[in-house]
């Protein structure tokens, strides 16, 4: 057989740790805390079967959710991205300037398309979500993690980094971050803005979680502080409306976003039109703001549910993030566990979660001792008894 | 702003073409033999919403298909794949070798991302579908065109060229193909099967057309020839199901398919969850038989209007392809007309149809008075009309 391209020797480590976290929770006497999805219970399942049943008709929209539809996505859906979700948050957006994607990350992949050489450095978040940076080294970029306190990514470490590398993009998720649950403050949000323009590197602002709000003030998008046209605003409906949809959108200016559509074409044509338009329909029919407001109070339970019994369950010693929004906590274990070892026990006590380690790019060693939780789609009950689980597989390393 | 990547530059006159083909045609008194949509009459509008009803249901498929979704497909779509649409060609297929894919030009996208480093080399027809190489383009190959007669593909000429350039890949579209609707007879798809194992070459066999056959005799995919595993076999949904579903597939030998499974994860995660179970869905509960024929008797009766049109309209000298099947037919106007020049005049005539020269690589100046004429989605009356202006635009130019 010919020789695989050279980008699969680059993508191998991380497509290796990609393929552990989606294979290995199949046990359904298993409680995970691995995955990233919403809350299956608030799939806004009768609302969308209400619409379809509408759509789905010659004389409405049928032909146009069957046939073949713009390469920039559905103009009513673009239209709701820039009046209904980005206007409230400060940007002023022209639809046209914003591109629908089949689902959140394709946007990296695009990105990476029309931006990255072999060789070019990205700067990450350590830890990042590593799901990104295996489409960085697919496109053969070099990652280079930045450091993160309490409060995220500090932007001192970026600014030495980008002189020290010169890197193309900073790669950020900037609120209940993946996989630590952090929150940028506005302060650094704008001087990353600001570093972007100055050292002309792009901002690539992942912002998937940030309608999931539970506690704590808004803050506005990196992308709002920016002058120069260098941020660019990656979002997803998967967690406000539905992962299994696949649906993105990214904003930019338009000289990059011409060139995206260009990428987009050349990679799938389109997104899915009726997943496009059951979207669309569902903001227009005004299901999202009660839609929103379950969602916030489904996650918000669980996550208190998952800080009580971190409380009761962790050792003494042991240090986790309170989320103010989103799916995840960080927990940074006492002593010196390999939670990468500790995780092919964790079997036993039918509990998982995803080990540290593959969140630092590069093999650091850092995390070594950390796990992400996610409490997206465990009941509240599960979570009392997976996080049981979990303490007293803990305790017996202790 | 950071300069764009490499690819872009390779991928910008065949990107251009692109974005002129399906950025010209929106007046809608114009008559349009451009695109390469079926016929918008035969979408199964109605018993998609009748599936859609029974599915977006929270005690039926409704958390299944708004959920994140395995990334290989759905199970049950890549079981149909097997038994119905490639065990009744010859090809036996075990499920967990294909994979499901965000409409077939994906898998050109992501056969490239697996195999192509920059500067392979691909053999593509000549002509050929010029969508393909803006995606060949932005993976920076080098298209190389391989001489085609009136059956296709011309086996020596490829052989030569393998011998010459040492290619990755030859691209082929072996029924009813795009631009021309010729179709490659079974001793020359043998022929490319045996050349793809003998040399090490990936025979990419892209097959969307196959079964909307009109006339004449069903051959066998390429794909079961072969006895090594060279031969990738692309498909799509777009003609037999829907277009704007965005759905596709592909089957490959495990090696492969595993590869493209991690591309796919860095791509876009997986393919929209909803249009993957109403199509599985279409093909469950038996609407495919039945809506086959309807789509063949629209077509054919379209593609003998578009074959009495040309009959009628075209002066002396002109030369078309007779298609038995698919979407398209290609003219050879007479003299040194340009068709490219004759594009821009036919406007004023409310006719359009895609110039010839964009199909073949490299700016050769092949095909500069050809045209591709695409009937699926232009009725028998405006068929007979839009043909009617071509002929008068093109016998103003004699």
């Amino acid at each position: 057989m010919p020789d695989f391209a050279k980008r699969m020797d680059c993508m191998a480590g991380s497509a290796a740790i990609i393929r552990g976290l989606f294979g290995a929770m199949n046990d359904p006497e298993t409680i995970s805390f691995g995955g990233g999805a919403p809350a299956s219970e608030a799939l806004p399942v009768e609302q969308l079967r209400e619409i379809a049943a509408d759509v789905l008709r010659r004389d409405s929209r049928g032909v146009e959710a069957l046939q073949y539809g713009p390469v920039q996505g559905l103009k009513q859906l673009r239209e709701i991205v820039a009046g209904t979700l980005l206007a409230p948050r400060g940007i002023a957006v022209d639809p046209d300037d914003v591109l629908i994607v089949n689902g959140g990350l394709e946007t990296m992949n695009l990105l990476c398309q029309v931006f990255i050489n072999p060789g070019d450095v990205i700067l990450c978040e350590s830890p990042t979500f590593v799901h990104c940076v295996e489409i960085f080294e697919m496109f053969e970029a070099k990652c280079i993690g930045c450091r993160t306190d309490d409060l995220g990514l500090d932007p001192e470490d970026v600014e030495q980094k980008i002189l020290q590398y010169r890197p193309k993009m900073v790669y950020v998720i900037p609120t209940f971050q993946n996989p630590t649950g952090r929150t940028l403050p506005a302060d650094r949000r704008e001087r990353l803005a600001e570093l972007g323009s100055r050292y002309d590197v792009i901002i690539l602002e992942d912002d998937p979680y940030r309608d999931l709000r539970y506690s704590g003030e808004e803050l506005r998008p990196i992308r709002s502080f920016d002058r120069t046209g260098h941020t660019v605003l990656a979002n997803s409906f998967s967690k406000i409306f539905s992962p299994g949809s696949r649906l993105g959108y990214v904003y930019a200016d338009h000289g990059i976003i011409e060139k995206l559509v260009d990428v987009k074409t050349a990679t799938n044509s389109h997104t899915s039109m009726l997943p496009q338009i059951l979207c669309a329909e569902f903001f227009a029919r005004g299901f999202y703001e009660e839609h929103l407001k379950k969602l916030c109070a489904i996650h918000r339970e669980r996550r208190d549910a998952m800080m009580a019994a971190l409380e009761k369950n962790m050792p003494e010693g042991t240090r986790w993030v309170f989320p103010d929004g989103g799916l995840f906590s960080w927990v940074e274990l006492p002593g010196d566990i390999d939670t990468t070892e500790l995780l092919k026990e964790a079997a036993a006590y039918r509990v998982a979660f995803i080990a540290g380690a593959g969140f630092f790019v590069g093999n650091t060693g850092e995390g070594k001792n950390c796990m992400r939780i996610s409490y997206g789609n465990v009941t509240p009950e599960k979570i009392e008894i997976g996080m049981k689980r979990l303490g007293d597989l803990i305790r017996s390393k202790l």
